[in-house]
């Protein structure tokens, strides 16, 4: 009995901005939703979206990035129009007037339908962002290789 | 008389920076004009590209966005260096130097050569951007779904 | 003895940010160790990335952009976080710290495994950077259709 094989998308979540990833989150869920295979690969900014909740790396300058960067995906502002954190408020309250999912909402459905987390254990790293801060649904934590890998196979690939 | 298949790109356009809608609609004309079948998926700061004319949304906030973000493709500042406007300047004064199109013209190339133009629903919404401030030549205003579905036959995939 | 095709990857180049530059390598440098075709299509912000060494245009607007943004790959800064140089002082302390190959270490690597080097025409002329300005190891200087060419044959896509 022949299975047809599942289409494959995959995405590489650079950004840790809130409308990049609300849009990440969107196509992510949407291709899901078609029956694709969908594996997000986190790295740099886009860890933020996987983060449990607000913490800070040990050294000086993790401790710094944490002070500006540290939050959760809650946290993030928009690309455009950030104003320090009205722009965040101004967007979260349109598309609650929408009756626009959250980003915790979106990151939830991604979950519920399938969709593959895996952080870029070098950025990790670098940037002093340890697995046990991390939401349990990251389903690992591996070099660029792991996404060279899952890329090669998919129908569909994305840097955002 | 089998007919060869066109070779197919799908671009999600979500950046609404003068600079990155110029290698956006760069690289779409391009492919047009090398017999490719284009689509662009327009979503979030890219649906400037497809307004009309400066319009604001309804609500409060909508109107605030439209102060800050409300006018048409011809209005867009470059990601670096934007300085107030005196980058957008610079960057037209440069292109025109070299005889580089401007943006709308590139636009108008894009429609003349068969470039799809869809425009994202979710973001209208939540921007409050309606159907009839946008371009005629905008096909159609859809989910994410439709997008999905075009890059899933899509031989290129790029999300600028 | 029919050989097996090796798989291709097509990057666009557009950011000169710092992050986005060390993404890219990576990418393109685990692509190639993975036995890929690598090609990298340097356009606008990304041709710093190319650059031997400090230079500006000759026009007044090219010699003020060259003042801003004349610099070389050392010269970048994150796309986040700038402060003025002290992001990029932190991100290059940082990396250090754990051991991570700086940009030019990683353009290097790339270079080693073959990774194939273009430069977009337009971009260089727009923004007055003559290719004897550039590394040696840029393949060509052309036009978009060029990319578009390489992009059709790709298995991955990515803009950058």
């Amino acid at each position: 009995m022949p299975e047809e094989k599942k289409k494959k998308l995959a995405m590489v979540i650079f950004s840790g901005d809130m409308d990049k990833l609300f849009a990440a989150f969107s196509i992510a869920t949407g291709a899901a939703a078609s029956n694709m295979d969908v594996t997000m690969f986190f790295t740099f900014w886009g860890l933020r979206a996987l983060k449990k909740k607000k913490r800070s790396g040990k050294s000086f300058l993790g401790r710094l990035l944490g002070l500006f960067y540290g939050g959760d995906i809650s946290r993030s502002s928009p690309s455009k129009m950030s104003f320090g954190g009205i722009g965040r408020w101004m967007f979260k309250k349109m598309m609650k007037a929408k009756n626009v999912p959250t980003l915790a909402e979106l990151r939830q459905a991604a979950i519920d339908l399938g969709v593959k987390f895996i952080g870029c254990q070098m950025s990790m790293q670098v940037m002093e962002i340890p697995k046990d801060t991390m939401i349990d649904e990251v389903n690992q934590c591996v070099g660029v290789a792991s996404f060279i890998e899952q890329a090669q196979q998919a129908d569909v690939t994305l840097f955002v």
